[in-house]
Order: structure tokens, then sequence, then C-alpha cells
């Protein structure tokens, strides 16, 4: 039994093992998490994985299929190994490689996720167009203006449907008896899937 | 089988029937459910559930358990009718009334959502403190500065740990070869429990 | 004098006339002038002008130096004209014409702002590299992905320096007690200058 | 001749000393003078002043007039003074002390900025109301819900007529080739005065 006993994304950050690597906040990862339509068996891609927190969050879910967590720095897949244990979660495959070409042997996928592209997100995106199932759908975070450039031209290129929205939150500090306002930068989340 | 064929929160606005109430968006409800931690069998409230829409979410991931939705418009229980039809959700029990009088016959609820009080936040806390069972979570929606107040005040006189964060979404909306940016309003949301 | 009695830019929406046209926000046009660092003797450039609301606050600042009010639409003229009379300012030209065509003609320019640009941003930052003095700024404000994109582009190609920002403003809505939040839209505040 | 040649607040960041002291940032800056309104003859008192960043831009401005900083920190007192020798400033008088006892003897103010309150926001705004001339603005800057909170009632009671907004600015920050999204904390900045 898991760590995590209950059924809806968002798990509170401090209860993953994080190392130094940035880590995707709950809120955002709940929102990505819901961008994704995860079903039962879904087979996920989770690309740039960091250290497996929306990997996690997917499998849990996802407990009939399969996450594929892909990821460059050997640190984030120790991390993914440890936060694997820490949860209980067994349907999670880290593959230590660089997209686009970790990719070329995974199985097909219906949901993938992209928090990281090494500057290869066109490419990334060319495979993941090959390999993505017929009713797939392909969730990106992007933190710089370049990347949220580069997947929106891509996607368009691709002549996929997607859709852009930018997530700001504010958590707030006790500090004493003050609530101070405390943001956690913006994100964008770009959701897309094939024209039908 | 559902309209909605996905184990994740945040159901496309659209789907929803919406008549002329104003409908908590879906990256809101993503949060917001997130925050709510639903098991399988929990039992929800959902006070002041307007079109429904996030009893039809907590209906859909609560499959064992069920969700009283409190709603005082008789224009919002036939939407929140209309929704549970729509998304063939059958454990969802509309409640034609005013909280928190309409709250005292209902079962003990271990997941409570307060999307609007009608001014009663005080009174509804306190009946939620009364009737939430051990290890309960409530969490509040506010839209304006007044509800947050209210909600930290009353939440910290019942002695609950308590965390706010405020969710600001921007949209992008496609005009011509234009994304523009289209701002949603911030909500505050305020997720409560007991000290343990 | 003029109705606006204050050393300050940010004068109030309401003090302007605006017809349809959409107008910058009272904050966005603080946050817009304090980019632009004027001098009283500034010779500035108002790209796509629309009601003139910067004009008229760049007018006002710079009361020894001139502004030249850009704008295509005819409406828009008619309404810089109206807003000139109304705040008592005289050293506003409106141009009604199209950019970069209509740029041609006026004097160099120490201050530029570009409001809108009818898809011709490109052409007109040429223009501004051309006819702007050496230490002259340009400031663009940008409502859509597009126009963030094309500025960050064309403006690394002229090799500016330049600084992006996200300006969110939400306001306060008074709605009996209470004080609901209203998101304004979100926009890109981009502000070059040559390298030196 | 200051430092400062510009007509216009915002003045960037990093001209200013700051120490280790937190520094209202450039853009808020700008909103803040924005909603004060100077004249050029105004007498402004900057309750909190800090590092005096506020205090030297409407010092700029209103300079025929005067404006009393007001800080409690010995740190704060230095840095407004090295503050005021790098910009060349001579119309701002530091005085150390904690409000409002340290307002008592103050001239009567037409423009006041609440920067900090350390706890005694009501009996801050009280003296302001019994000092402050009779066309006079105050503007507070609150980056807790607490302050937001006390300053909504304060002026409430007092019977002024305020308005409250949500400032948030993300900067972005290159790294490489990339501009990555880094949010500031948001601030609230609320503007009242007299009902007339």
């Amino acid at each position: 039994m898991s760590k995590w006993r209950f059924q809806t994304p968002g798990i509170p950050d401090d209860l993953f093992i994080r190392g130094d690597l940035p880590m995707t906040k709950e809120e955002v990862r709940a929102v990505t998490i819901s961008k994704l339509r995860l079903k039962r068996d879904s087979v996920v891609w989770d690309i740039g994985a960091g250290t497996g927190s929306l990997s996690i969050e997917a499998g849990l879910i996802a407990d009939q299929g399969s996450v594929w967590a892909v990821e460059r720095e050997s640190e984030g897949i120790e991390l993914i190994n440890q936060n694997c244990e820490e949860f209980g979660v067994e349907n999670i495959e880290p593959i230590n490689g660089e997209a686009p070409a970790a990719l070329a042997d995974l199985p097909a996928a219906d949901r993938i996720i992209i928090g990281g592209s090494g500057g290869q997100l066109e490419e990334i995106l060319a495979m993941v167009d090959k390999k993505m199932t017929a009713e797939g759908r392909v969730v990106l975070n992007a933190i710089t203006l370049e990347t949220l450039l580069a997947a929106k031209e891509s996607l368009s290129k691709m002549d996929y449907s997607f859709n852009i929205v930018t997530v700001s939150i504010t958590r707030t500090r006790e500090i004493g008896n003050y609530h101070m306002l405390d943001a956690q930068n913006p994100i964008y989340i770009i959701a897309g899937e094939r024209r039908r």
C-alpha cells in the first residue's frame, strides 16, 4: 500500500525526496495531471522526469498502466528510484538517457509529459507524434519563454490542437502571527492532441 | 458509464450545463479537488454547490462514497440534477437548502468543500467542526477578501491547521493567428484540518 | 491648466474618453511610463496610440517635449483629439496612419512606445532603430504571445539589450459589503535600448 | 543634479544601496507612487521607509516639497542617508523612531505612504487621519494578509473611500539563451482618502 492513500493528485511537496533538483510544485502538478486526463490503464512517458514527482502522481492514478520516466541526470534516476520505493509504486520504469534518442525503444504511449527537453523540443515532439497513440495527449510544462515559443511553433507545424494556460500560485508563509505572500514562479502548461 | 472517461479531475468547463450561474473553472477545480485529498469511499459535502461542477468531480473520484450537494437556489439544484444525468453520476444527493441549517441532518463527512457561504461562514464552520470525521479535511474557495478573512479568523479560533494559496490562471484565447492573454479571476483556496 | 493636476502617471481610467476602443489600464500605464524613463524634453512616439491614454501621460510629463500619437483607426484619432482637449494637453500630434510607413517623416524620437503593431512589429522596430536617438529607449506592451515572441526575436537580432516583465493586476470590486477579486489581463512589458 | 535624470518613478533596484533590508521593487514603486498622486510641492510621510527607495522617488518628484522618512531601525536610517547622498536628494528628512509616536511632531502631510507598521496600523491610521490635510491621500503597501485586512477594516471604520489592487510582477531572468520566469512576491496596494 502506498504512502499516499488518496485518489487525487497534488501530493504535498515535502513527501518527496528531492535532493538538490528543482521539483514541480504540488499545485502545478495537480493542474498538469488534470490536463493529462489519465486513465487507469494509461501508458505514460514522463520526459525530463527530474525527481519523478509527476511520474509518481501518474503511476498512482494509472495503477493498471505504466510510466516511463526518462531523465538524463543519474542523480535524477536515483531520486526517482528512491521516490518509487518511498511511495510503494511499482509501475514506473526509470530510463537514464536523453530524449529523443532514449524514447526510440519505448512502447507507444497515450499520455506524454514533457517537463524538460534539453533544447531538443522539436525533435522530441516529432518522436512523440510518431509514437503516441491515436487519441493520445501530450502536456508540456514550460518555465522559459523559449520553451513556450518552441512548443507553440512545433505544435502548430504538426497541426495539433493545443491550449495554453499560465498557472501562478502564491502561497502564504506563516511568520509569527502573519501570513506573508510567497510567490511561486509561474509556469506555462501546454496541452496538445492531434486534430480529429 | 460516465461521459467523463478519465480518472483525473479538471473536467473541461464546456462539458457542464451551466445556465447563468458562475462556475468554478477547470484549473481551479483541479487544485481544489487536489487539496481535498479524496478517497474512493469519501463522504463529501459540497456547500454552495452552484452548478455542481465540484460535486461531479468529487462524485466521480469517490465512486464508492457519496456527495451531498447543498445549494440554496433552486436553479442550482436543477443544474446539479442535469449535470448528474449528463455525466451518469449516481452518488450525488442534491439538497435544496441553506447552510448551516441544511447540514444538520446530513451524515458525517470526511471531505467538505465550501464554495459559497451566504455570509454564514462562521456558523457553517462550527457545524463542519461538529460533524466532520476525525481525520476530515475542509477546503474553502474564496473570491472575496471578506470570505478569506472570515475563513482565516474562524479556522484560527477553531485551532485548525490550515494553508492558504492563491491560484491565478491566465488562459490564452486564439484570435486569428494570435494567442491573447485572458486572465481568470484569482481565487483563494484554504485547506484546513484539525491539529493532530 | 490640465485636468490632471499631479506629477505622477497612472491617471484613473475613468478620466479618459474611451469610446469602444480597448485602453491600457492605469496601473499598466504607470509601469509602462516608468520603463520609458521620460525627461521633460523628451520627443515621444506612441505607436498604436488607441485612445491616447499613454500619449496623454507622456505629454503631461514631457511638458517641454512633444508626443507623436500614431494610430491607424480614425476613431482613435478622434478620441486622442478629444482627450487632448479634455486634459488641456497641447504637445501631442495625432498622426492618422499605419506604422512603419507613418513614421518615416516624424522627427527622431528618444522615447518610443509600441502599444500596437498591426502585425508589422519587425518592420516597425527596424524603423525605430533607424530613427531613435543614441540613448533612446523603446517600450513595447504585448497582450499576445505572438507579439511577445516577435519582440524578443527582433530585439535579439538587433542586438538591443532588453528586459521583459509581466504585469498582472487584480483589482477588487465592491459588491455590497464584499470586495471581489477582479483580474485584469496580464501584459508583457518589454523595454529595450541599444547596447552600449 | 541627481543621479536619476528622469522625471518618471520606477528607478531600477540596483541603483539603490540596499544592505540586507528588503526593498520595494521598481515596478511596485512605480504603481505605489502613481497611486499617491504627487504634486511638486507635496509634503510626504514615508512610514516604515526601509532603505528609503520610495522616499527617494517621492523626493525627486515633489522637488518643491519635502519627505519625512520614518524608520525604526537605525540600519535603515543609515541607508536612507546614503541613498539621499547617492541620488543628490536634499528634501528628505530621516526620522529614527516608531510610528505613531514618531509622527506626532511632524508637519501635516498631504501624501502618506505606509510601507511598514510594526503591528500598529490602526493607531498609525488614526494619527494619519488627525494630521493629513483635507485633500490628502494615504497609500499602504501590504505583503501580509493581516496587514491587508487591518487596513481594510481601519479604513472602513474611518469611513475613508479606498481602493485595493494586487500587483504581481514576473520578471524574466536570462540564463544562457533562455528567459526564465522569475516571480516577485505580489503586493497589495491600498489607496485611501476621506470621502468628499
